[in-house]
């Protein structure tokens, strides 16, 4: 396949933008940080059959490999500001390319992000994104500085992508309209950006739900060296998911299904009017479902509190009873 | 394959370097650019049997794929400072990582970058790497300032690499010495970094030699809107190369081989005192090749003298003779 080829679909990522002094198409791209910012950097290797299906609709593919990687800005309290994409294609396919990059792009246009380098070349599909943002000196939110005593938070609702895979994998069915919903939870997440820049003088740490409640969670947890107690009746759910608390499937793609991009945060207490103004202002819904408590050497980091009063012990890879 | 087996590898790739406030295992790196400075950032993707061979040396590739990239900021004459490393893994091969991240962090200790961060996952092998680096503000080198009047000068000597590669391909038979040689040249290559940062403020414009040199060349005519006619008995060449040059592929990889990572900028006649300084200070042969001209439309951009007084004009894709 000839590099001209490549060259024409190298155009579909060229974008001059505001944030940009040079862009694709020299040696590297230039850029200047704020004054008085720090600089985030993030990045994220997506393969197709492992991150993706084959198949995956390239526009939504595009939107999502920039979406969960803006949402790692978010998760920071970062402002979203640079990308740069490495993209592997096993064929020049125009077509495929053009959407994607409208996936893409809209999202980068919708967040203010500037595309401004990378790489396009032959190979099975791979995409490697790496975003940047600024936050004000000090200000990034981090895992580490959880409390004791904070209050656990998480926007939105969870659980709607993974109940949505699960049912693409025929391991449940879902009514078209239901289908849908979770479809777009899955394929078209959307990064908390303003929540991240609304809560980062508030908050004590912040992380966002990617791999699955639980296991974001805990690496707030292990990283604050903290425990917590988090309450299942608390956790927010759509009202498609509500419909199928009662099958585990559904309460495993509540508790560890991953694919939210939600934040979860930890803020205290004394904080939660402020919360929950960071709440309305944003227009996001927040909720606090448990709290952060001293960690004892021997006892659980994570306990899930059930309806009837007995305590979930999450252990890695799922959890059992506890006491 | 477990994903604890990746995890195992991710630790290979752990650096907590003194550029960084935070280092991998955060959603994000922090860092700090300095202030009166810019951000530069060059990424590249390579591919498992495209820019690479499948049973490639680790360690060497480890090296080559931050060198490649480093040398992105030699050319902008940039300090290179952090890094990001995506890599594809067909499977959770300890010792092939542990091989890689010898060769990828012994170079990167040995221009005092710091591996901030990046992404490991199972797939066909790919390695994305994004390096950023800092100029002070204004001083970065491009490729769109060269100037009629301009020297070319290229560092070091050209062909060895794609030499190298031409005998792996058995298209010509070097002695044992003679392949040991290029075979460096080809798989460990050198960023001229030191040598960025000495003509900085000298030359007009500058590339790295990648693709190769007629190519690279190309790259900065065409972006300054000049012309130019090199000396091809100018063009600096190793005592391996020089015995083959009556061969076709030794001429091809003197003129557009690639792989050679040397630097070719161009600088006003006025500065040659200077660029010589530059070029003993950083112990780096520099060698001046040609001029560079005014363009006129309908003219070839790049013309290659021979030692015959003949001009070859350089097209796409090769060169015929002009005049």
């Amino acid at each position: 396949m000839a590099t001209s080829e490549f060259d024409l679909i190298k155009r579909y990522f060229t974008h001059r933008g505001r944030h940009t002094v040079l862009g694709v198409g020299d040696d590297a791209a230039l850029v200047k940080v704020r004054r008085g910012h720090d600089l985030l950097i993030s990045a994220d290797m997506l393969v197709a059959g492992r991150h993706f299906f084959r198949d995956a609709d390239p526009r939504m593919l595009g939107h999502k490999a920039l979406a969960v990687n803006i949402s790692d800005m978010a998760a920071m309290g970062a402002t979203p500001r640079w990308a740069t994409l490495g993209i592997a294609l096993p064929a020049a396919d125009t077509r495929w390319v053009q959407a994607f990059s409208r996936g893409f792009m809209a999202l980068a246009r919708r967040f203010d992000v500037d595309l401004i380098g990378g790489d396009t070349t032959r190979g099975p599909l791979n995409i490697c994104v790496q975003i940047m943002g600024e936050a004000p000196h000090g200000l990034a939110l981090c895992r580490d500085g959880a409390r004791a005593g904070d209050d656990i938070w998480v926007s939105g609702t969870l659980g709607d992508a993974a109940l949505g895979l699960a049912a693409l994998k025929r391991r449940i069915t879902l009514k078209p309209a239901e289908r849908a919903h979770c479809a777009a939870r899955l394929h078209t997440p959307t990064p908390r950006v303003a929540l991240g820049l609304a809560i980062r003088q508030i908050a004590h740490s912040a992380i966002d739900i990617s791999d699955g409640l639980l296991a974001d969670l805990g690496h707030i947890l292990e990283r604050s060296n903290v425990a917590a107690e988090i309450e299942l009746s608390e956790l927010p759910t759509s009202n498609v998911l509500k419909r199928y608390l009662d099958r585990v499937v559904a309460c495993g793609a509540l508790l560890a299904g991953g694919d939210d991009y939600e934040l979860c945060f930890t803020a205290p207490r004394s904080a939660r009017a402020r919360i929950e103004r960071a709440g309305r202002s944003t227009r996001t819904r927040l909720t606090c479902i448990g709290a952060v408590k001293t960690y004892r050497k021997g006892e659980p980091r994570l306990i899930v509190r059930a309806p009837d009063g007995a305590a979930l012990r999450v252990v890695r890879g799922g959890y059992d009873h506890f006491r």
